[in-house]
């Protein structure tokens, strides 16, 4: 048997509310990545009908040494059922099982239970603490790390939430394994953002390495999914309630939630619609002067490569603007969006709703 | 025309989340109230249809110099409807005014209005600024200082919410002139909880107020509220997440909570439901030990002489030792009690279900 390789560390500073995160390979089934959980006589894992069968057992055996009660809760799958419904079912099963304010939430799964699962956690009883074992690339690179928890409205995405920091991440990257082709596709979108806004050399290793990352080889899934969470990680420790800079990390949201939106969630995958986002950012900032045209094209050519649509859907130049103006960056009426301004950088500007037109008719043509 | 008395201050110490409450007459209209409000191009003032009529206008024009828009929101009235349908219309209310996160929150009302605003303000887009205007005396001493915002569930009160502070308190006690009988003399229990565990001298001032208080003279109520602030002050801001000393402050909610959910919300008012709860809280410390029989009775007197019922309703032990099982101070199965430790003194207990038997079956005799 070989030695096991030791996980990657990344430290979210953050004062009294620091944690860490995990990163590497056979972590889930083993109770040593969670000696940092908070103690307490009972524990909540918190799941969807999909990843339960395959890891729930796991986990929840990894856990049993540490609470006296470990329950698994499993919601509905998808973004269609990150709402106050699925939510309360969180709430009734912790009400059931007699939880009280030391009981531990543990998100096993994606973005949207790891949202919801926050959100649980920072709500009920007015906060207990929570753990996040995120399973998707998406979650792992960026939903799980951050402490942004929050659930749809249905004229928005994450329109009601909170800022909630975990008290631990896991991010086992064999979990990836069973992560459909379309959904790790996905993942890498917010991969490449990080690339695009903060790191040009990271852009570069991700070029290069799209076909291993592709492939799953673990060695780059680690490197990917650690480069990305230190990259968020220094950016959140600056900025923990987006007020400034880590508004930057929202590169193509603008307009992929209007995307998500405007197709009705879970059409497109998160992911998906960011990718195309980002391809249509750079454009605006490239029609804006703010970067070159061949800085805009390389990212719109990394977002293609790694299978991500760049093609928006045809929702109209009107219902575009109408949705991007209930955008949460959105300010006095005026949208904002994040831009590119050289390679590696970027930043908040306001802009008219005339210099998006020709960025929308041009990926919707 | 008098000189305007100016108002009292007091304030509440949490670092950047720090603020001031404002206590005084006529301060309602006057736009120098809110001089420490944030700056933003509007405005939404929450409020019920019962104080609406009475002092939203009033509001509103003492904010138009300030927001280019100020809008008001009138819900219904009463503990019945602090739910999250209810908390549903504020958010509705500002995805319909195309609200953003510098939009500040108004809580114009009693308890019901402002804990729901303030979850509101802590939920909508994970966070805006909010701002409470208590118009009860249940308010002005206690909900709208220290930063608890919560909805009910069907299972328990307050036990869906945020620790989310205001940026500003301002208590008009001419408001209080509007105030049925029955809810001033509810607001009372919680200036006589203040005196019972944290400033005997108070209690004694109280206890030789009452009929001033009862007749709503403003220096008196002045006084009662700004000393009931100050003590919450000094508490909440060495225990913002009542970690532990701010559970003194929950004196008497134990058998509150217990009362209000087993009677259904509204029957009782919470502040009857909490001076019926301190009575039998301070036999409970007498028949453990820790005070006097005279102290514990002193305390009953007192809540009598206010005119605070000292009969719990019979809802049967079992129902009553059930429902503080669930009380959120409850951990591992065990009860929490806020006990009296001496005058003007408490501390919180753990307590076997036998040990409040006699205590239950006293007051239900």
């Amino acid at each position: 048997m070989p030695l096991p390789v030791p996980p990657e560390r990344v430290e979210i500073q953050l004062g009294e509310r620091s944690y860490q995160i995990l990163i590497g390979s056979e972590l889930l089934g083993d109770p040593r990545s969670f000696a940092a959980a908070p103690s307490a006589a009972s524990a909540l894992i918190v799941t969807n009908t999909t990843v339960a069968p395959l890891y729930a057992a796991t986990l929840r055996a990894a856990l049993a040494g540490r609470y006296r009660e470990v329950h698994v809760l499993e919601l509905p799958d998808g973004e269609a059922h990150k709402d106050w419904q699925t939510l309360n079912l969180v709430f009734d099963a912790l009400l059931a099982r007699g939880a009280d304010r030391k009981t531990v939430l543990f998100a096993l799964g994606g973005g949207v239970v790891g949202d919801m699962t926050g959100f649980a956690a920072a709500s009920y009883m007015r906060g207990v603490p929570f753990v996040q074992v995120p399973t998707t690339l998406l979650a792992q690179v960026d939903s799980s790390v951050g402490g942004k928890t929050a659930i749809n409205h249905p004229h928005g995405k994450n329109l009601i939430g909170a800022f909630y920091q975990p008290e631990l991440v896991v991010a086992d990257v064999d979990t990836l394994d069973t992560l459909p082709q379309r959904e790790l596709v996905a993942g890498l979108a917010e991969v490449i953002k990080y690339g695009a806004v903060a790191d040009d050399a990271f852009l570069g290793w991700i070029e290069s390495n799209l076909v291993a990352l592709l492939a799953r080889e673990k060695t780059a899934l680690s490197h990917a999914v650690t480069t990305s969470c230190r990259i968020k990680a220094e950016v959140v420790a600056n900025d923990e309630r987006e007020a400034g800079r880590r508004a930057i990390l929202n590169f193509g949201h603008t307009f992929a939630h209007a995307i998500e939106t405007g197709t009705g969630h879970g059409t497109w995958l998160h992911g998906e619609a960011v990718g195309c986002g980002m391809a249509m950012a750079a454009d605006l900032s490239a029609r804006l002067g703010l970067v070159g045209r061949v800085q805009a094209e390389r990212v719109a050519r990394i977002v293609g490569a790694a299978g991500l649509p760049l093609r928006a859907p045809r929702l109209g130049l009107e219902r575009y603007l109408e949705l991007m103006r209930m955008d949460k960056k959105a300010q006095g009426g005026q949208m904002r969006f994040v831009l590119l301004e050289g390679p590696g950088q970027a930043g908040l500007g306001a802009v008219d709703p005339a210099q998006v037109t020709d960025t929308i008719e041009n990926f919707c043509a």
